[in-house]
């Protein structure tokens, strides 16, 4: 990647989260009365929903955080992650069990708890980030006890609070994959003690049940004992996950010098690029069949914004990491692809849900799902890595 | 509608069922080991999954037996009908509490239960049908014992098994709707005795909560006392699914003579056709949001075929008991466009999942949501209507 490219990039990602994303999300998407955030807006910027995701005002208070402790100590970002974390707080939490919600009203009264612990594991990098930011010991003491609870949670979560039987028990990437990055955000932010552990642990699992060489496939869900299981739910994968999860695995690599972490994490960049991107229209596809039958997911087709997200930023980290055209022509393809399609230039940020086509299918900038997260993490990310000249 | 036309359809419809959908299903469906119905299908009939659903366990029992006596009595759909009822004995009821599950392995194992009821709904209509067929007292007595669970978990089922948490109640059309058409089918197959009590209360809660003169609208989903919910979920319209309701009270209205029920039926179909149509692509829309706002679920605007078979089916009935011109217009439409884009030329059957635009998302035939059954229905339906001039 030559100089002019380089700054070009560095002006696209930078700018675009400090004069189009983050605006856009202060502008719109703050709760002065309830605290905490808004989320579902339309494509002006308009509250439709006023619910909350409990995902989102996780990942809002860690993002506000993050920029107040690497881009620059504004005393609006840290106020906003402080009050992020103060609804997080008071509202998020079941009292009865310690488990947090996944929805809830404006004011914070519970709508739905999920079977996973996602919401913990968002809280914990938020209470972290807050935590470096304040050095305040209650914010690493939540931040501690989410990511406990997260991973106690998916160890020892009892059968009967699965929608699933035991006849056909299967183990999912998602867990191991969010050990990664939820660690590696701990170790930074509040020093976790346990850190490499998890994530040594995690990336074997990956290593052991979810990597195929035979197919050259990441497997997204697994037999306990790693065994491909041949039905619908089984055979689907999910490229921009385990794209997202390559590249966990390749900044672990460059942050240990450890050469075969980032082997792995290319190894699983180059197996699911193949599978996952679209050459008729480009883009990433939402979900494919390892056997390229029909899914049985009704959006499997969709470019959804996110998947774009994790392969632009995991294209540029092989690219920077090993110095590869491939990689740097694949960025190339993602970036383009995505900055033709995704980005609203009337009212700013993403549009999130298109067609695999990449017509535009709905006009949302957010909802339960789509929040201040996969966007600018990417550009916040991206533009580090170009800008510090880590490599 | 002309004779010409009407025969026209006729021949469309009759000929659609008996050659084309039972033989397609016939030919591929069958589990000649294990007994019930195969319904993950590949465009040409290839079984890509051998996982059951038990709705089209259920389903399919109900269609071989439903032809047996109504079309004319062969012995492969009685013996299909009886082996599927068998599956449905010995496999798909949980013995810890009585309920059926929702998913189960090519042998019978468990793989899931669902917070709702549906599948007892369909089994009713299932044991019904072959309790009219076979006359034998096992069949009537499965029948009202599934038809008695599928109410009771709708009326009593403990707030415990609901994935929301009591902050924001709601009901959903789906009771009053499946109890309105599964009490129909029972009083015609086992003289289910309080039948028409089960309708006169459906549709009195359908007119008290649900339909809404004022925006003229059918709301899918209300709060208790039918107030909007001005959420996601709560603005998110189903209209194939409001439609399939109108043609039950439509047809309860012929039954009856009753001409306010008939009324009521057109009037929900004239509502939700002008918000469900896709003026653009043609076709009827799957969820659309009462204030035009962007809808929460990714599929919103494809086009699924059970929309637009109920869509005929709704139209034709309309037409044909008030005469009017316009419903004769919307069923030309409604049929063209989908007989223009759902039936695969190659294999047989229908396709299940289009686009916006008609082009093809998935060349699935069946999963464990598509099976013998709202295609089926509409063409044993519609062909009944036209053909033996009930009107």
């Amino acid at each position: 990647m030559d100089l002019e490219r380089r700054q070009a990039l560095i002006d696209v990602y930078r700018d675009g989260l400090l004069r189009d994303t983050i605006p856009f999300w202060c502008n719109h998407g703050i709760d002065y009365k309830d605290g905490g955030f808004f989320t579902s807006l339309n494509r002006d910027g308009t509250i439709i929903d006023t619910d909350k995701g409990v995902w989102q005002q996780a990942r809002a208070t860690w993002l506000f955080a993050e920029l107040y402790n690497n881009v620059e100590p504004r005393d609006e970002w840290l106020q906003l992650a402080i009050r992020g974390a103060a609804f997080l707080d008071q509202h998020c939490y079941d009292s009865t069990d310690g488990r947090m919600w996944f929805h809830v009203t404006q004011d914070g009264q519970p709508i739905r708890k999920r079977r996973y612990a996602y919401s913990e594991c968002f809280a914990a990098i938020a209470y972290g980030e807050l935590a470096l930011a304040t050095g305040e010991a209650h914010y690493r003491e939540r931040a501690n006890q989410a990511f406990n609870r997260f991973v106690d949670h998916n160890l020892n979560s009892v059968e009967a609070s699965s929608k699933f039987t035991a006849t056909r028990p299967s183990r999912g990437m998602g867990f191991p994959m969010m050990t990664i990055a939820t660690a590696q955000e701990l170790r930074q932010s509040i020093g976790l003690v346990d850190a490499d552990h998890w994530i040594d642990r995690s990336v074997a699992t990956i290593r052991e049940f979810h990597l195929k060489p035979d197919i050259e496939c990441v497997m997204e869900t697994v037999g306990v004992d790693g065994q491909l299981l041949d039905h619908f739910d089984g055979r689907t994968l999910n490229p921009g996950h385990a794209i997202e999860g390559a590249w966990f695995i390749m900044w672990e690599g460059h942050l240990r010098g450890d050469t075969n972490l980032i082997e792995t994490g290319c190894q699983m960049l180059d197996w699911m690029w193949n599978r996952g991107w679209d050459e008729k229209h480009g883009g990433i596809l939402y979900f494919v069949d390892v056997r390229g039958l029909p899914v049985q997911e009704y959006w499997h087709d969709m470019k959804f914004w996110w998947p774009q997200n994790e392969t632009i930023l995991a294209t540029l980290l092989a690219h920077l990491l090993t110095g590869e055209d491939k990689y740097a022509q694949w960025h190339r393809q993602a970036h383009d692809w995505a900055y033709s399609h995704f980005p609203d230039h009337k009212h700013g940020e993403w549009f999130g849900y298109l067609h695999r086509d990449g017509s535009l299918s709905s006009e949302l900038k957010g909802n339960l799902w789509k929040g201040p997260f996969h966007l600018p993490r990417m550009q916040y990310m991206a533009w580090r890595w170009l800008e510090k000249d880590l490599f």
